[in-house]
């Protein structure tokens, strides 16, 4: 099976690190932007990477954009390029094309136009930290919908040496330890004999309300 | 127990969304920026939002930012005015101080003055949205360890019907699933009868490598 | 029947030329713009003119843009709030959107977006202007299609006081003189002893090719 | 006879229409723009396209511009720069000098220096722009003087296999249609027999109130 | 007889100090500049000095420019302004409009415009200035044709006590002493007796050459 | 006797036209400006136009400046520029610098710093064109004191053919013609036999008042 | 005797500083910018403070400026502006002007109009921290003469509770411990017996060579 | 010994001053400035001096900065890169590094990221011209603590021939004359026989107060 292959407009901060991820995980990847400095850095690291102007058909031809499996358009601040780019990129018959937008208004053009797929990162992540903040032991979190979510939360000093039937969960809080993360090891679905360590990081599945009943209890 | 106080100090695209989340959530939320419009768009969705310049030590203080649980530096691009609000907040007394970076150098300068916490938001975004390209049934996911996630993923077609019985991840591929979430309801520990349905979405937890296998095997 | 409602979003020359003829034709028009400078000077010859931000939806809103039966986005060069102004009035449910567009990538996003309409004056002028350069007698012209026009020229002095039979254009040329425009004046379907003087003007049918063959014999 | 040579000056939307328009129509075209860029574009579709500052007496002159039939002044927004071109053309003794005006007093100078022909395109574009919003049939119109037009209108709907005998429009609206337009091939005056299908496009000419009177009952 | 009344367009250097020489001469004038400062500065000093922007027609005729003498349109820099602003004052029917220049070809437009007198102030100011630095003792001079010119020249001490005749300045170096300058009084027509003092100051007329070479042997 | 030599800092449009008049009058002269374009267009008219900074001594001494007769500054605007050039060719030795001031201060600072001659080009060209703009037939004129002038004027129609004897100015007005300049011929020291004809040129002298007396008779 | 009256042109660090410096000795300080933050800044701090051009002559009359002791021209980065306000504190007769330089040039031009000292802030500061980096222990200095200085020197360890007698410095390095400072007490002309303590700080006098070696052997 | 090493980053006038010193003092001095005509000021009075970006990391270790003894934050008002470039220079190791602080805030950032020294060189300075404008007589000055000084003043004229112990500043002003600086030559620990003479300098230590009165005195 082929390798796949991204393009992805726009070498700014999200842009790259997307790239660059996109690279460890083994995929192709064309970085495309105007600013030479930042094609520069990423030359190096990003199977090939271009100085272009991204709105210019002629020049996404010349580059065989038209034969990427999926197009990332990551201009930051610029409304209209991302805009253009996005038509392009959808005209020159790409399957997949995501864009990140900047604002409602944005986004909402962006999917007119069959953009695949509009991405808020800015937004997004306020709300990740958001949750973090205010759970101070919550590491990270999968929301599963509007009521229940996963949770990465360290084991609280107070509940070192305890077992996972001592602390009973389910019974008390309605929410369970689908596994433990310990010393880079994960010990899946534990058993109400499993003990909890300081450092270790539980992981917990339920409804936002019990989980933060639990966490309360806990930190207290 | 008292409501905890967040101030938030930058109300751009991550500062804007961080400090709704936080109301949200229930908190309460002071917005500071030195943009008016930005104020204005945020003075009806915060507890308080002021115009003012956060490396005044003296406004600061007037707006009794030293009582406040939780102080965030979501400043964008001044990496300047990033650094002295940071200091000002740790000097005030402010328990927690987290802080956006924007570059390696920006992030460690802000460790280095004491800030608890430094956040990278476009260079992780850029990582998480890396991964949901490369696995377009993925709808999130945590990554546990260097080795080890969780992740959701959509039941593709070519499950429809299956019992996991039937499936059988923890034997062929290592993996294990933790909970089917299905119109809204999560169905915590799936037993071997339970079916999965096109349009569920399966919480898995494994090693990446084997997630990754599992995961190409149902979408060939 | 009620007037019909035209709302024009950029009040620079096309914009308020065009809101200009809509008040000349009878209509109503409401005029909007950034420019402060250019919403005063036609304050007095629109039915309303205001300052406003056409991107901002709130705004259009509460000028109820959405009962209007035509909106017309007269947006000069900046392409960016071109497209979110019409994306605006699309959604706002305004039954005829007409957008001006700079460049042929430009036109595309409008179209893509739903734009009932797209305009490009400035080149659509070009044409016309090449047209009347290259034909000094040209006044006006239609084109039919591709191969036919109709075009108003004028009388020449070596046909002054010739009869359209004498000149017998269907015959020699393959064209036909439908009309001669005379003194403010118009006779329809002139017949052969209908006589063209100088300083009249024919309107003339026929393919380009008679037509211009017709133009220079005249004109030797 | 020698083909007639046009130099264009200034190769923004106008100029660049214009001077691809008298190429399509056969004439030799020399296109002058500060602007390098612009240039570029042009060269490969222009008889010739040089950069350079056209207030330049002596550039003018080594570009032997004295020798072209017409000289078109189509520079954009910069008023001081058109009216220096357009009297350096006058003064080398180009017979017909054109130029784009963009204000009513910028048209008076040029006119007052000579120039043979003021256009104002944006101003015209949203003259006729306006007409065409107002009938929504309307494909294009000449306006023959301040009552009489020629328009290309759509035949509606309900007009359908009608005979132009059976519609009448003399008797009923008194106008005439002198000719009907239907798959690229034209039919001049037509007779009562002859039926109107909907998609052609009908020419009519007749008084302008006539016509909007016809126009009305029709759409009805 | 009434006071004739100037209008002066352009309050920088050139155009304050003419319109308070006018002021001295006692004439009225009416300055009028689009800066705010430079207006506010001649306000005291002027009959009358308004802010505006003299390109506006209406601006110029609701202060009853048109009943004006003499218009000068002294705008230091902005070509296009100076074009239109003189275009204006010679419509409103203004008898007499002089307007300064800034290059040849920008007076060129002026004077194809209609504008009464071209004035080149630098450039003019350059050549007398250049006349005093190679005459040490040259105070002014007129130039009266290519050949002949007047000076005024102050006497040196080579010169003192001796009589017109001992000079002899007709005889020597066929040039004619018209009148001698001393303590502010003037004497004109000097006969052969009347004696010239250091410090006095000789109006002398002659060719340009012969006073050259009178002012050579003078000051050996 | 050597060339005499100068150095000109500045070849806008003052300092350019004092440098081409010295190269008139014989003189050898050396521009400079910082401004590149200046420079070229300068190069082919002076003995030597240089692009340079003339606030460094070092580029001024490598140009051997020391050596030059007399320095003009002829800078423009920038007050810094033209103080700091002034001390420098004051510190070199040059004997006689002359430096073009743009306000009084400007002027103040000149003749403190050492420059023998201060010049307000403007400010005297404002002057002389105000006077000629009051006295339609003056054509040029020397002030030789604050109440007698020099002034060359044009003989107006109602004093053609009459012999100076019937004017007999120094009777009726107190002023004497001193010169009849015609067809590029001088009369000096008319005799009462002479003849005034339209369009000649009579040279008076006498009292300011006088003087304007007599031209207000011959213009009724 | 009345408080000496200072006034400071230029309120930026190094104006301010020297601003409050002189408050703090108890003087009488008006200070003047055209910065208004910078004005709001001191306005608590000084006798008084405007907003003003401090090379506008009457504004500077009317501020009474004439009536002070002695001026500063602490203007920052405008030369211009400083040589201006220079002239004018000494034409309006202030016994003694101070102005800073921020070159070379700059200062020569400051001399030549009469200022009484002239400043070089950061070229002097930069001196006096390159002597402070190269000698560790060395606190402060005077430079008496090119060969002589006093120092104030930290005691180092290796000094510690040794007498003047036994360290001998007159003897073994030509230089003399004119005080010792301890607890912010202050030692004058120790003798023989006076002990030296770690965290002492010895004033010295002597050849610069002789307090170098002196240096480096305690350093050793 | 080697040769102490400093690089100093930032050449404006401050670090300029500081780094030629450092190098007239014998040093080793590598010159870092991102503006290349400062470089190239320069590199002709350091031992290297190169055109680079100090917040580069890559940049600074290729230069070897790491083996510098001392490094010197020199840069003029950009608080963030003062900031990453102090960061930088202590991480790699650099024994002790000294950085210019433009505001309160700025130190305090300064010191918190660990460097060794912040100096401020324009206020500092601003209290040393403080001090020497109240004290006319004051040469130079050290400040010993909160109370004591020791202060250079000129002898003035009433001290003519007077000798130390005629004076008796230690009996009538608790302050002793610690040396007499005369002719280039220093006259440590002078005797009561010792003459003063107009011209020479005096070192005096005491008390703030003391020497105050004594100036005031010798000044009456």
């Amino acid at each position: 099976m082929k390798t796949q292959q991204f393009v992805v407009i726009g070498l700014g901060r999200f842009g790259s690190s997307l790239a660059l991820e996109l690279m460890d995980l083994g995929y192709e990847v064309l970085g495309i932007d105007r600013n030479e400095e930042l094609v520069d850095e990423m030359s190096d690291h990003l199977t090939h990477a271009v100085v272009a102007d991204a709105t210019d058909e002629e020049v996404l031809k010349s580059l065989g954009v038209r034969n990427f499996d999926c197009g990332v358009v990551a201009i930051g601040n610029d409304i209209q390029m991302s805009i253009l780019a996005a038509i392009l990129l959808k005209d020159l018959g790409i399957k997949t094309v995501v864009a990140k937008a900047i604002s409602v208004l944005h986004g909402r053009a962006l999917e007119k136009l069959g953009v695949d797929r509009v991405i808020f990162p800015e937004r997004d992540m306020g709300v990740r930290v958001a949750h973090q903040l205010v759970t101070p032991n919550l590491v990270d979190y999968i929301e599963l919908s509007k009521e229940y979510s996963i949770v990465e939360m360290k084991v609280p000093a107070c509940l070192d040496q305890k077992s996972v039937g001592e602390l009973n969960p389910r019974a008390r809080f309605g929410c369970s330890i689908v596994a433990i993360h310990r010393n880079n090891g994960i010990l899946v679905a534990p058993t109400a004999m499993d003990q909890l360590n300081t450092g270790d990081i539980m992981v917990i599945i339920g409804s936002k309300k019990n989980i933060e009943e639990f966490e309360e209890v806990v930190n207290e």
